[in-house]
C-alpha cells in the first residue's frame, strides 16, 4: 500500500493496526494507537466465568445490566436495551423506524450515514425537511455540542436521535434522562470512557415502540457473557467513573500542550480525542506513522485526531515522535 | 411463580437458570441445566489478552476467522459472515431478504418463526407457496434430516435457510459447501458443538447479496474479542472436532439408556440432545425441577428434551433423580 492508499485507508475508521502494519512495515512495533477516542487505561472489568462463557447468557443478567446502565444514565431502566455495541445499534435503526430522509452532519461519525445510506435512505444537510436528524453530542470530531433544550425541541418535530458515545467526560450534556419522551432516542457507548471496546457493549434509550423493534432484531441474547460480566460491575461503580473523568480531563490538557508545541493547533475535541489543525496533516500523519504511532487524518487535509497515551512509555514516545527526535 | 406458569416460561427457550431458581426455590443448588443442546465440555479456548478487550476488534481479525470457520466449513471464505451469535443472523434475514411469505415448520426452533412474524412475514406450514422456506437440519428437537438435494433443489425455486446449528455432530448433512449457489443460505452456530455458547459466535453462508446485506446491517465490529480469539482457536482443530464427535456419540447413547430405563422413550434428537417422549412430561418435568436438574418442556405434554450432562457428578445425579431416588 502506498502512502495515498494508506491515507484513504485510515480516514475511515480508526484501530485498524493490522493495515498499519502491512502499510508501514519499517515503523518499529508494537504500534501506539491513537487514532479512536477510547480510554486507554480501562476499568478493571472481571472477565466472566468459565461456566457463564459456556452458556448461553440468562435473561435475568441482561436485565440486570440494563437496570444498572439506566441508574448510571440517570434513565427509565424500562427504556433501555443493551446492544453488542452502539455500532449495532447505529445500523438497526434505519430498519427498526423505516423513515427516509435523515439529516446527518457531513463532519461527524461516519457511520450514521453509511447505515441510512445502506438502508436506501437520503442524507440531508439540516433537519427542518428530514424525518429522522442524527446529532453526535459530543460530537466526534471536533467536540462541538448542541443544547438539551434544541435536541428535546427537536424530538417534538421528528426522531432526533442523539449518539452520546463520549458523553460520560462531559455528563451534564446528555439527553437520557428523557430519552423516550417525544421522539428522543439517544445511544450509549460502554467501550470508550471505560476503554474496553472489545467486548462490544451499548445501549439505546427510547420509547417502548422503538424499544421493542431492537429487540425483536436482536433476539434473546445480544450480549457476551464478558459484556454482562462487565458493564455490571462498572456501571454502579460510580467512584472510579468520578476519579476517570478527572484524570481524563487532565490528560487531555497534558495532549494538547504536546501537540501545540509541535506547531499543530487544537480546534476541538473531548477528554478522549483531540482534534487539531495542522499545516500539513498528511505529512506529520506519515511521520508519525513511520515511527509506529497511528493518528486518524481525515478527508480534510488540515485535520488530524488523537487519543490519549495511556502508559508514561507511550506519552514519552508521542512527545519524541512530535518534537522530530524519533 | 407456580408450576403450570413455570412450565409455559420454559417451554420456549432453553438455560432459563435464573427463573428456574425462582420457580423452585427449595431445589438443591447449583442447577443442573440440561435445558439445552450445548456440549457441557467446551473447548479449551483461550480468553482474549487484556490488550485486545480494551480496543475494537481489527478487521483483519475477522476476515481471518472467517476463512478459518470457511475451511472447516468446506465452503468459499468470502461466501462466510460472522456474526454475533447464529440468532443474530435469524433476526437479520427478514429484513435482508425482504420477502413476505415464509415456511417455518411448526415443530423446530420457534426463533425462526418469531423473527419473522416480527418482521410481518406471513408463515406457512410447507414451502411450495412461500418465498422462503426455513429448514433446521438436523432438526431441533427431534433430529430429523432433510436430504442435501432436497435442499439444493428447493434454493433454486426460492430462498431455502438451512439452520446447521446442531451439524457438527453428522457434519456430512452440511450444505455449506453448496451456500450461495442459487438462493441456498446455510446457518452455523459456534457455542454448541464447541460449548460456549456465552462467547456469542455464528456464521452465515451466502451469496454476495446476502452477505453484503448481512454486513451492512452489522457495522464494522459485530464480535467481541473473546469470540474472535475463541474462533480461531478452535476451528482449524480438527482433531479435538474428531475426538469431540466420537465422545458426544457415546454419551448420546448413554444418556438414552438412563432415560428408556427411567421409563421415558427417546423419539430422536441429535448427539447434543435426546428428545423423550414421557407417559406424563409435565410431572416428569417438576420431579426433576425440585430435585435442580432442568430439562426442556414442550407446548406438547408427552415430550421433553434432554441435553448432556458433563462432570461423573452430573451423571449420576440425574440418574439418581430419573431413579427416584432423589
Amino acid at each position: 500500500m502506498d502512502a495515498a492508499a494508506a491515507l484513504e485507508a485510515f480516514s475511515r475508521h480508526g484501530g485498524r493496526l493490522a493495515a498499519a502494519r502491512a502499510a508501514f512495515p519499517a515503523a518499529p512495533q508494537p504500534w501506539l494507537d491513537l487514532s479512536t477516542g477510547i480510554n486507554p487505561r480501562p476499568y478493571p472489568a472481571p472477565a466472566a466465568s468459565q461456566a457463564a462463557r459456556a452458556r448461553l447468557p440468562d435473561p435475568e443478567a441482561l436485565l440486570a445490566l440494563e437496570a444498572a446502565a439506566a441508574r448510571a444514565f440517570d434513565a427509565p431502566a424500562e427504556r433501555v436495551t443493551a446492544v453488542p455495541g452502539s455500532e449495532a445499534a447505529i445500523r438497526l435503526l434505519p430498519d427498526v423506524l423505516g423513515v427516509r430522509r435523515v439529516a446527518v452532519a457531513a463532519d461527524t461519525y461516519g457511520g450514521h450515514a453509511e447505515a441510512w445510506r445502506a438502508a436506501g435512505a437520503e442524507i440531508l444537510d439540516q433537519p427542518q425537511r428530514a424525518d429522522a436528524w442524527v446529532v453526535v453530542n459530543p460530537n466526534n470530531p471536533d467536540g462541538r455540542t448542541v443544547a438539551s433544550d434544541e435536541l428535546v425541541a427537536s424530538a417534538s418535530r421528528r426522531w432526533t436521535i442523539v449518539d452520546e458515545a463520549f458523553v460520560e467526560t462531559d455528563p451534564q450534556l446528555s439527553v437520557a434522562a428523557r430519552a423516550g419522551d417525544g421522539r428522543l432516542i439517544v445511544l450509549r457507548s460502554f467501550g470508550k470512557f471505560y476503554g474496553l471496546a472489545g467486548l462490544r457493549l451499548g445501549f439505546v434509550v427510547a420509547d417502548d415502540r422503538v424499544t421493542a423493534g431492537l429487540r425483536a432484531r436482536l433476539g434473546d441474547w445480544p450480549l457476551s457473557a464478558d459484556a454482562l460480566a462487565a458493564g455490571q460491575a462498572a456501571y454502579p461503580d460510580t467512584a472510579w467513573a468520578e476519579r476517570t473523568r478527572r484524570r481524563l480531563g487532565r490528560d487531555a490538557a497534558r495532549l494538547d500542550r504536546l501537540l501545540v508545541r509541535a506547531g499543530l493547533t487544537p480546534v476541538g475535541g473531548t477528554s478522549l480525542f483531540r482534534l487539531v489543525r495542522a499545516p500539513d496533516a498528511r505529512a506529520t500523519f506519515l511521520r508519525l506513522a513511520r515511527a509506529g504511532i497511528l493518528c486518524r487524518p481525515f478527508d480534510d487535509s488540515q485535520l488530524l485526531r488523537f487519543g490519549l497515551p495511556g502508559r508514561p512509555a507511550d506519552w514519552a514516545r508521542l512527545a519524541a515522535a512530535l518534537s522530530g527526535d524519533l
